[in-house]
């Protein structure tokens, strides 16, 4: 499970049910300084049972940086970090094997891998392995912010519940993950009732980076565009992404949608953002703006349809144990790590570029 | 300009204005045959007035490969493939350099390569550069339908006007981009109307991916969304994708958004395809879905507002020349090649990751 | 510390003085069975003390694997093991940045990562970083045994005194590391003599590759002998390789030094084995033989002539402390290591060539 | 066939008996200026008739430029040269593959790829194939120039015949590829002997990278030896490298292989050369040295035993037609190509570690 940018390589190891779950990412210069607390301030974001919004409780996953770190200073090497699962439950998947939930993995990975999938590599189709893309991208989350730059986030929408307000730097500062409360409340009161009902929410996450130099990126592939979509697509439960006005820009004439360049403060700036912050897969300056849309999550209470792909007949599905009826909050620290993965790379890539022979 | 799959690594290379461009596609195994004529059919659908959507003339691109055919055959080298510029303007873009246009890249580029970006590497940001792309997934696809996968797309909407009907594979077989003619010559006639009006439309492209194994694709960034989002969004103009029921999925509830399983003559499908054939990132054995939203293009003739970056003065801008008022129907086959080239990605590691010493 | 092989992809990482040293070994395919008391015995060839060929004595180097296993079996992802570093003394150094030891990585280290260099990267310049190298040599060793493969090696040469008798499957099954006792014990009384003076001895290693397929390797860079090459030359303290007759073929007419082939037992053989079992770049079947020079250990305890690089002025340098006089002992299984990997990728990549589409 | 440098990267493609071969060199910055005469005069010292040291004659190999350049100047893009190979003679290599020649890759190309190896990557194991070498090793060099760096070199034996005398700037400047003339004419005699007889020699090329900073290349894999060995074993007919005194190194004692650091007009140098201007993997500032063995031409006119492997019996091979009876001559400037790749490699690598954040 490898992501290759242009400067960073992302690998992530491990199962859910293996002995540990980790990452390796290559690329980071030496002698940048980590903040392990700060660090782990972001993983916990991502932990459930931490607020009003998820229910379950469980220890927090403390990595341990097996390469790369010399104290607290990286090295220039290849950086691995291991976080050692604690509650390895085994042969739970045993029975999905048999009769795959809908919406999930199980089917194709035991196409792919055999009816012992779970054991052999389909432990890794997991929320749980968007623990080490986080360590990644809190450790590109401390270079960032050496050079200004911040990435921000919000859930906008859940179960078909808006966020309103504009998300800024100002509005971001919140410990809440929504602008308005009120909309908070009622997402919360939303995911409350579905899992009453033993059914699940989706939703949607708006992005931005804020603090970008003018010119990170490139054509084609090189667009930041591609770079961020490459790992926000590699997220679980993701099934969409826009930039800026996005979709909706689609339906706009160029005179609409082309967003008009002022002077202020003797800078240049857009009127509006409807390229959502990048022109030509470059920055221009403004926040760079991008939605993710989460599926409702697939495990629920009630009977569904299914196969017995022994028997190959038909038969109905009831999914046992406590499930977490709305992934989105704890994916926004996620989408945030992916972001900063992606930024990262850019960044560094901008220095690079320049002939040493000049 | 490069794109770097698990098994096939596409380099782009040239500028809209430089003597010749072309791309380097290295991962294709020995021994495939290669239809010269076929591929050019493809790269010509591509190409300017063809067809009542697009009224502009010009010349076939033709590729000549350099290296890795050897007659019609692929050696397992890198393929290199040269299209010659013909013709080669230059100067027209100092302008856009001092007074950017609205939506383009001309003020980051401006920024990142300099005054003189068109020749330093701004040309890349060229629609041209889609022709490179189009020649790489054109010789993917004739390996992809030997495996028996086609891909097929349609213009799902142009200016907020939607195709009726759905895309199969017997709707695809039409030499028209839609599946309802009348949506089409609305369409057309919008095109029309948007250019007599100095303005520009965008629209979505619906692609299609049939015939696919189960299993193709793998957790986390192995999963077939990343690998054809990092292409799709190197697309120029591209703003925004999803898969299957996409944003809609972020709005249903788990029990409505998730595809129950039948069995069906023998086999495993999904009563809806809401997931859009993707589970866990791994192929599902039906149609792979996704819709890629592209902007209005952004060079109109109607006067915009922009600034002259030299005296740092806001300015008003007006854009000459003829000019294409919506590209979504020439990138038709472009989306379509950035799907060839992910599922020929995936289809190859397929192969490979079988252990050599079983 | 990057080698990149065709399939594989070796990591080192640490220092002699960090926390730990270690290594990320990718492109194992999953399901290999590691026999981890084996790959411990391998590794405890290269430690010091266990022999009479070598005084000091020390803990065994006991790694630890963090990823890329599951119990004892490969799980297809990146390899990742660590050594803690028992005793990690620091500030030895400080003296040599000053004043670098002759032939020593002293004075470049101190010019390219500054005066305090043994913490910024020099601390990599060890004898001690080969242990990372023979685990991954040692992982790829039981997966070549599983195909017949065998490695062999023996001193063939230290301070002059040369080895004699012929290395094959037989002589090589002795715990000795040379061929003829006799001549064993001669160069152990040259070892005890040179460090008695206060100085050191080089020598020879050769290295034999039995079992090979015929036609592993390919042309140029794809060849065995550069792939050996890349990872022999990377040992320190190597600076000569020669294959088959190596030097002495340079001297040689052709008809003098080419192989001729003959029928044994319904095989093609070569008479003798002057190419040293590699013809274009590949195998040809013969044992694969070649020859590895060692420069003697420079540190050693008489006066040496150097440079206060604070003062610019010359200076005369005594070492303290206890050295092994002579390196090659200990070297034998890291230049078998290094053999194991360069086979063993080649091995992977000959699989891997076959197109998956016929 | 590719070089995967840490910076440069290098594919050769074609065959010797395909319409083309030829190149891709990944990794030039931007912005180089190319003279193209001066890369011709380097191509043409590997081209056949030219001196009295070899007597075909040919047209000379003229590369074309099919990506990378703009006009003279390097785009940073892959850059792509193809030579059209003018005679392409088949079938003369059907005998050799079922009767292979004694020395030649012939037999195991034959296992590998079958019995039409010729045309199905057989036709790569040429020494035509080091062109495409020469014309990469001709566009480091003048990037290496502009840095103050020559490389320089001359045969150093042929037949048992040493050249006499030091090989240094001044003597390089001459242009016979021997420092003492008097020993050039018994070599150019012993060739023309040699060939009488119908038989052929081998020999040794020197080569020194003059100019070179302190500190290029790093620990392990990283170090300039394990760089340059990496290309030099990829030429067809090298067995042997090895650096300052090599071999001989393992020979001598510590006090006496120890080269002594000194100030001389406030620079410091070594009062000898033995460890070849590499220490610990990096250049300390003094020549680069390093010596290559080639074995002697395998096609030789005199009858040699092989085996009819379609028969399995032995038989005895009579070679017709002319062959070159010495490589070396024409080997010495592909030496230097790998030496230019290797070292460039580094240099540009040497800038690229600074990290881009202070």
């Amino acid at each position: 499970m490898n992501w290759n940018g242009k400067t960073l390589k992302l690998s992530v190891f491990g199962q859910s049910h293996s002995e540990s779950i980790g990452m390796t990412l290559a690329g980071i210069p030496a002698g940048e300084q980590i903040d392990r607390e700060e660090l782990q301030r972001f993983l916990d974001r991502r932990a459930p049972g931490r607020t009003p919004w998820s229910t379950a409780r469980k220890e927090p996953d403390v990595p341990e940086f097996t390469a790369g770190l010399e104290g607290d200073c990286t090295t220039g090497e290849e950086i691995t970090a291991v976080i050692r699962n604690r509650d390895r439950r085994s042969g739970d998947y045993a029975a999905f094997a048999r009769t795959p939930r809908p919406g999930h993995a199980d089917y194709p990975a035991s196409v792919k891998y055999g009816p012992a999938w779970d054991n052999a590599g389909g432990g890794a189709f997991s929320g749980r392995m968007t623990a080490p893309l986080c360590i990644a991208g809190g450790l590109c989350l401390q270079l960032l912010r050496r050079e200004g730059i911040q990435v921000i986030s919000r859930i906008s929408e859940i179960g078909g519940i808006c966020d309103v307000g504009e998300l800024n730097e100002s509005t971001a500062e919140k410990s809440s993950p929504v602008v308005d409360d009120t909309a908070g409340e009622r997402m919360i009161a939303a995911i409350v009732e579905a899992k009453a009902a033993g059914d699940s929410l989706g939703g949607i996450v708006e992005c931005q980076v804020l603090g970008l130099p003018v010119g990170l990126g490139g054509p084609l592939f090189d667009g930041l565009e591609s770079r961020i979509a490459a790992l926000v697509f590699g997220i679980p439960a993701v099934k969409g992404l826009d930039f800026g006005a996005g979709f909706e820009a689609a339906r706009l004439r160029g005179s609409e949608n082309n967003d008009s360049f002022l002077v202020r403060e003797g800078r240049v700036v857009t009127e509006s953002n409807r390229c959502g912050g990048i022109l030509g897969g470059m920055s221009d300056g403004m926040p760079l703006i991008f939605h993710v849309a989460f599926k409702p999550t697939p495990s629920i209470a009630l009977p569904q349809r299914s196969v017995d792909l022994e028997r190959m007949e038909e038969t109905e599905l009831r999914i046992g144990g406590r499930h977490d009826p709305c992934v989105v909050p704890r994916a926004v620290p996620v989408v945030e790590a992916a972001a900063d993965l992606a930024v990262c790379d850019a960044l560094l890539e901008g220095r690079k570029e320049r002939s040493p022979w000049n």
